[in-house]
């Protein structure tokens, strides 16, 4: 299967609109867990599929934020456009997880389609995930592919009324949970950065088949990781600048805050590239060195001994008339060539500075 | 034949707004079909050269959709532009399939030239077609080069009424048949990527002359495809947002779907260019490795062999006087020399790291 | 000389706006070819230097096209210059075939220099030469370097009054004329490109010194059409906005159509130059291979008869007590030995797939 | 560690806003120097931690200048904060040394994060520390990460009352300090680039291992650089731009002169990079020629001593019948042979120039 | 000392305004020229150091330039600076031969920095030399480093009243004096082109390590013409757009040729760096082909003596029972297996194509 791309062909000729679930399925049935809170009160619920939907716990005042684990479920997917009146385009994206990350306003609420990504430690490969936000203005769905998300930091602010969550509305929610996908792209890049960078000291002392593997692998990964991160940056950018009901002012000294983070997450990974690039290229040099040390070594063997065999093979030849071989120090003065043969070659590759 | 471009001699020097045919031609006899249908209604009839295009059926309401295969027939062209009052230069582009992908609009109706793509499994190349667009308010006339395309899934939607394609005008329409034409740039890259990701493997594992093919041939492809999708970003771009009265409110937030899904693809073609890139280089390095251990081979047999060779030829050389060949241990000394020099050259090589 | 520079020494410290000719002389006297012509009337008259310029037939109405070649006699230049109340920078632009091409609004009148490029079949290189335009209201001069051109075809339509040239006015004259440079632009690069892509095959074939010298002469090719391209994607880009008394408004959507041909031009320019880097390296890496190969035969042979030979020595050597030589098999058994390194060695090989 | 990215797991999940120390721990107590200045009169004053911060002189008029040294004392920065009324975000930045830097304009006062860049001279590495700014109208708030920077050279022109520091105001004396930091970037490239132009020469001589490490040790720390640099010309750009009341139309002009300067260092950092880039090309095909001289030495040998020690050994060989080992003058002509074949060789190796 | 940037210590930490040489100092006086002309009047004075200021030349009405040669004297400097009125920092840049070009409007007057080029013939590099303009209404102040330049022709011109500069006023003499300047860019390419387009024939015949010494000096020439090129274009760009009191429409029509023509140089010294970085993969993949030619000598002389030297071997072993060698033809048949061996070699590397 294509990595960079999923396969899209289930969507192929579909009406616009039509919710296709394209991507894993990765539970059985869909989970959705709420929370909805206001300055004062917190209510916490959570089922499985439709039933859990109308069990949606409501305030006076204040954000409900609803989690949805699971797009695999159309009908669900269908019953939560139908009841928060989405435009079917907005739905069609939130179920396509092959989709490039967009924001889009729709006037009343405003769809943001993003990667969450994590670095799994044992298999040094990043695991993205789509994330889909509707940001309505007491209302805020998320949508994930599977079980396990970054986001339990801001739910433990939620509970214990840390920070000024429980004071704004939805899109600080919003920006909090933005923000830590975002802190994410940063964390990945750094735990895949300290793997990138000792590989320095390798590629210069003794670059074997295997660490070709690596860097080869290394930038694989960070192709696929600049995929995702780069739109983000010009959803940051669209966001921070955004004129929309659903944006308070206070809010949007936040937003700001987003953009140079993820600007600073695509230029490492744009670093990380080249620093990649270079590594192959002096990996490359530095396997010409070794060949040359190869070639020199054979070469000063090759050139000290084939001479001096030729020479011996001259004695072992069986002429009648061969006057060398009576000499009585015959023997001697060719040991005398050989030396002096010898010591002519080491000179010779002394001075090119072979030896 | 260059691939690139297509030979345009036949068209240098004519008056511009001139209807030349440029490119192959795929079948005898043009064809039309047409599609007319509103809510309520839809006709359909197809047929050959001329006379189908007198019997087009004929709606009080709604949209007619002409589509009309092959672009040979000059006079064909000729009195359709005449019938519909084309402006000759948007019948020229038509006839003219190497055209850069172009949008303009001409008042009453837009002109959209593209390429539409599909991914020919048999011999992994890439069928390119030209489709061009004539939007009216009322009417649509589609023109492509050769029978079967891939908007099939519309007709269906259109005769089983599906989705709210009837009840919409020509701008959806258009829109839907773009949308199929860009989902396509996305499967080609999909089965392209497919087939680009397989490499990985090869390329580290064992590099032969045919794998260095693959990679030249899916380079050249890449050019090929980012060629043809390149322009439909912009045209995208433009589409998205111009003030036409062809285009509905309505429609407006559908073909902003458009651009996005077209940058995805754009994306893709240039990571999937930059692996092929990398593949290459690592491929060459992969190849220098490979020398490297040759050549280590190579000298390990050399080193160790070629001096005690010469020591065999000393002890074979016929002086009378070589005191060595009568004594009566000099055998087994020599085999002694022998293990000595073999075991100091393991040696050697291992300090190296060469073994 | 330099290629990519015309000596503009002579022009150095020149008062701005003085007449100076850079660039070879290719006639012995200038030619002046003159077309006057209404949508009822044509006139045409041409002649050597100053005379014919005062011959120029004038009619009523319609438009006169002045060709002038040959740029270096500057004094005639200068009676031009004078004659029609030309800016003296105009002037200087025109009769310096090395400048960069450019489009200059005096308000009377447009000066527009560009390249005319022609492909030579038999040496595979570009010809280029400057061709400059006045474009007044009604009348248009236009100046070449050298006799032959690629404006035929406009002159054939004026003499036979086809496509609607007579019809309208000096603007849409040198459309026609630019339209035609830049046809001969993709002509250019359509029979470059054919002489490139046959060397598709070549490079993973076996690959030569002479394909390499290919290569890079056609790079070398490519970088010098690349200069004189891209500047005309900024005139045509300038044109087509252009808001001055000389262009009418019929003329609007033609001077629209030169874009994105030139457009097409010079990305297909730039696919070309990266189709050749990426030969450029499937030619080093193919080397490579090859070396690999070369160098899998040397040691095979090496790595087989260097040991044996040693063996052979062995028992060439002269030791009085060497038991094995009185051995009556022994000669036997040293084949046997001699058969079993073969088959090692063989086996040995075919484990690292050598062989 | 990653280089190109701190550790920001401690703040992953905070409330935005909480001031988290991310960074390196340089000394023990915070350390505050304050400078209080008007054109009469100037009063310094330092301390330790909180308690020096209670003993801020005041002075009618003129500029305070804070300058705090160490980041890891939250509770101080809390303090800090507060007393001033500074945003949450502006604080968390300022704790954070990790960001891109950035220049926010909170109204009231300018919040500029930037890289204040060193190069140590014994291990050829830059030292980077992040300095921020908080501009008031009368009071500018600098803080350090470690003891020691590169603003000697202001505190002496304010205690010397030298050039105009005196007379103006906030604004003013954050340019100065601004200005040092950016040259000390032309100051990091200049002893940066003396140490790689130095390189040239041996890049042709005798390209060692030491050099590859070298070169590539350079880019790294180049890639380094351009990371902390490239974002000070997006900061100066808007800095020359900004319209704030905290910034007088003296001052702007000053202002203005930094994008320049900040411009010129990023180019020279880029050509630096590309100049290591070329030396690595260079070293590589350095290295190939290289190779070619060693083959060369390897085959002139073998080619010709191997055919001679063939010759010899066919008259070491024992035949009985083998009749030139009879003929009289058989060595004799043997070393005819010799010299022949020794002499053809080298007519043939002088013939393709290898000697 | 590093040669993209000039060592800048001694400016730093000065107040800015102050007005610190930096660069070498060519000559032990300053120089200073005076040209005052208007239409009827031309007076010239020169001399040295101070006194020479105040024998400036004055008309009633026309231009006064002063050329002021030698900038390490600045004390001299500031006494023009106060004379004159000008900004500090203008006079700093002035002293300043290592900052990027720039152009500064001061409302009364304009600042130009820019570099000077001139092709050193005999040592193939470039000589730069900062020139600054201070263009008054009527009165020019421009400073050189050394003396020698190549302002000459215009010094010519105002002398024998050719052209218009007489007539007009500082913003023609500015512009005549950058318009030469930018000529010698051209210039400086220009010879420069011709020794790297002679280069091409070598890259392709015999490269040689020379060869590579040159393409790699070439390179880090054009880097450091580049870099001196580029922003020039900037300053022409922002120049012939400039809305400033000292430019007169009359002049505007030139200043816009100098875009055009500066554009042109860095476009065709970006052109040659990638000729030079394209001869260099050439010469590489050239010396892989030599490579291999040596690798082919090297292995079909190996490749045919090996085995036979082994053959002989056989038959020079001295074991009693070796039966071959009593045969009567033994060493007949020896010589047809040889004779053998060596065809079947030979065929063997004709259907390799090695021969």
């Amino acid at each position: 299967m294509s990595r960079f791309l999923k396969d899209q062909s289930r969507n192929i000729g579909k009406s616009p609109g039509s919710i296709i679930h394209i991507g894993e399925k990765f539970l059985d049935q869909v989970k959705i867990e709420v929370m909805a809170y206001s300055l004062e009160q917190l209510k916490e619920a959570s089922g499985n599929g439709m039933e859990a939907l109308n069990e949606v716990p409501v305030l006076n005042e204040g954000v409900v934020w609803i989690n949805i684990i699971g797009l695999h479920d159309t009908e669900l997917l269908q019953e939560v456009g139908n009841r928060y009146n989405i435009h079917p385009l907005a739905m069609e994206c939130i179920a396509n997880t092959g989709i490039r990350p967009r924001l889009e306003d729709y006037g009343e609420y405003l769809m943001i389609c993003q990667k969450m990504l994590r670095y799994a430690e044992k298999d040094l490969t990043i695991h993205a995930e789509q994330v889909s936000f509707l940001v309505f203005k007491n209302l805020l769905i998320t949508w994930q592919e599977a079980p396990g998300d970054v986001f339990e930091p801001v739910r433990d602010r939620i509970r214990n009324n840390r920070g000024r969550i429980r004071k704004l509305s939805t899109d600080y929610l919003c920006f909090s949970l933005l923000d830590l996908m975002y802190d994410h792209y940063t964390t990945v890049l750094e735990q895949f950065g300290e793997n990138i960078e000792e590989l320095e000291e390798e590629v210069l002392g003794d670059p074997d088949e295997e660490l070709l593997e690596k860097i080869s692998g290394y930038k694989m990964e960070l192709n696929y990781l600049r995929k995702s991160i780069r739109p983000a940056r010009e959803l940051a950018g669209t966001l921070s600048k955004l004129d929309s009901v659903i944006i308070h002012d206070k809010t949007r000294q936040f937003l700001k805050e987003l953009l140079p983070n993820v600007t600073q997450a695509v230029e490492v990974a744009d670093t990380y590239s080249n620093v990649l690039s270079d590594f192959l290229q002096v990996y490359h040099t530095s396997a010409s060195n070794k060949m040359n040390e190869i070639m020199k070594v054979l070469t000063i063997f090759s050139a000290i001994f084939i001479p001096l065999t030729f020479l011996a093979g001259i004695y072992g030849m069986n002429f009648e008339n061969l006057p060398e071989k009576n000499w009585y120090y015959g023997y001697y003065v060719f040991w005398g060539v050989v030396v002096l043969v010898g010591f002519l070659m080491f000179w010779f590759f002394r001075r090119r500075k072979w030896l």
